[in-house]
């Protein structure tokens, strides 16, 4: 293939021996200070992580002492930083943080959409049940901004606009965690109304490797570096919060036990940080991070490269990286179950130039 | 934008200023001969059409006698060159091709799948249907299969084997209607368990241009194009059939009035043939046709592309046009419906030189 677009190519999915689809993507893997260690594709395009920024989000809330002040524990911190399948457990999760903040869903400003889990979707349609706030992926984020907002002594009208103090603050999160200046980030719309920030990829991946980072620590110096190494162990104690039954994130951090945590973002981006020691990489002796992102948003090339990517750094164990096999070649089936074609991916990192 | 493949992106989505996916696409129009007039990205894409080659299909059977043999009307061959919503109108009339036939559904070799229209999905799911083959997208082409298969007095077993003859008519069929060799298309196996063809890009475009000719002359000159005149006529006078409420061919074939034909394949493919006289290329008089293949499978961003390609090759009126415009540019809404993005089509069509 000699098209321009070949040197991007990290997936193809071939029907036989003929190429259905071709899929462009791009990697960056970072180590101590952000340094770019391996890429692919362009690590530098600029990407809207959207949900994969959940736990930046949850780190502006837990610094306004919202979970001591309502009470929330560790399993609420991880719904914070969840893109939750609305299955029960999640929705009664969201509806407990709501009351235990003594704030209504009325006060929620996400709105409902058919659940992630197909299996849910099925039973909201059987019972016709209309999904409401509460039930949206986001609804733990949500519910700990409220939160947020109340411990501040900010109203909690309007906390999703970007000029509410809550999302300025998350602003200055988001900066701080990426390195950047508050005027490098763009911010746009998310699907649950948030104010949401695109940045380069890089800097992603540099956000997962201060998660890592901040869980290697035995005492964490700072009051930020605890609070990042808490976000990272909400998540990974609970994986099935942070995503559902079947999903790549819940799969992923359960079979890692601790060592990775990752975090999904809606139109094919991921970010996944790694623990010293739990990776293969030469020289490298301390966390990484790494990031993800689809050109076209395609979700199950997504978890695919991701999983390719687990290989190639050789993160974790075989048996652990075996746990997500499904993910890394989904098989292709027609309506009466046979297998029609496959997924090759192929995303050879480079190693870039030490400084 | 500087990276390798920015030459072939085709279309851009933003959330606010910035850009979330792009997506690669290929287009060729052709001319008389299937003389390539304009392109974009690579003509010669190897592409499997899947579904779009249906009226190629359709005409294999046509071909047989089949229809006649077994009181076909015009709208079962509509069916027959299908990828329907399986609406109630649909399912009925592919059983009753069955009937006529005097087969039975056990006989269908494709297999159930969630329907394409959510609406009707919604309903099985609240009934708790499983879908049958006769619900497939594809039932009324695999009813016209059995019914060949009996009017040339072949088994009905297997039809859906590349080996049974009548495949093997369906593949020559191909090779002439594309101007290829039987050698030059690679074979795999579509999503309903018939064999699926790939070739050049262009070639979709070739066959879609001799079905618009066909269409165009006042008395055919063979049975070939009359037969392919009769596909024609059969999908753009019962356009409801080969798609189904709300669908693209459907809107597309019922705003032009008999001037343009058009079918989509499954991941992000689409042929197009538009009638001399419909369309403003200049010092071309003739039928033209037009394929367009969406690099990642991208179904809504396709019909963006074709939309696009309708108003820069004048095809129509403006006012037919305009009864496509929520394909054109579809909204990008949020949870709370919301307008947080947009999708800008950019596919500047390059002349090719003339020969």
């Amino acid at each position: 293939m000699n098209t321009p677009f070949a040197l991007h190519v990290a997936a193809t999915t071939y029907r036989g021996s003929a190429v259905e689809n071709r899929h462009i993507a791009h990697v960056a893997v970072v180590g101590a200070a952000g340094r770019l260690l391996y890429a692919f594709g362009d690590p530098s395009r600029l990407t809207l992580p959207r949900s994969a920024v959940k736990p930046a989000q949850a780190l502006a809330v837990l610094e306004t002492g919202a979970l001591e002040r309502f009470g929330f524990d560790e399993s609420d911190l991880a719904l914070m930083c969840a893109s939750h399948s609305s299955e029960d457990r999640h929705v009664a999760r969201a509806r407990a943080m709501l009351a235990k903040a003594r704030v209504t869903e009325d006060d929620l400003r996400c709105g409902g959409h058919p659940a992630i889990s197909e299996e849910v979707e099925r039973a909201w349609i059987k019972r016709d049940f209309t999904p409401t706030p509460a039930c949206s992926n986001c609804s733990g984020k949500h519910a700990g901004m409220l939160a947020a907002a109340l411990a501040m002594g900010w109203q909690i009208k309007d906390y999703e606009r970007p000029e509410h103090p809550l999302q300025q603050q998350v602003k200055r999160t988001m900066a701080e965690l990426t390195d950047l200046t508050e005027a490098d980030i763009a911010w746009g719309t998310d699907g649950c109304n948030l104010p949401t920030p695109s940045f380069a990829l890089e800097r992603l991946a540099r956000l997962f490797m201060k998660l890592a980072a901040a869980a290697d620590q035995p005492a964490q110096t700072s009051p930020r570096e605890a609070a990042l190494a808490r976000i990272y162990r909400a998540m990974t104690a609970h994986p099935e919060l942070v995503a559902g039954k079947g999903r790549y994130c819940t799969a992923l951090m359960a079979a890692f036990g601790g060592k990775v945590v990752g975090k999904v973002g809606a139109e094919g981006s991921y970010g996944l940080g790694v623990r010293a020691g739990a990776h293969g990489i030469e020289g490298v002796d301390g966390p990484i991070g790494l990031a993800v992102k689809v050109e076209d948003g395609n979700g199950s090339i997504l978890t695919a490269i991701v999983t390719e990517l687990l290989h190639q750094l050789d993160i974790g164990t075989l048996e652990q990286r075996a746990q997500l096999d499904a993910f890394r070649a989904p098989k292709i089936k027609n309506t009466v179950g046979r297998e029609v074609g496959h997924i090759e991916v192929n995303v050879p990192l480079a190693r870039q130039a030490m400084s």
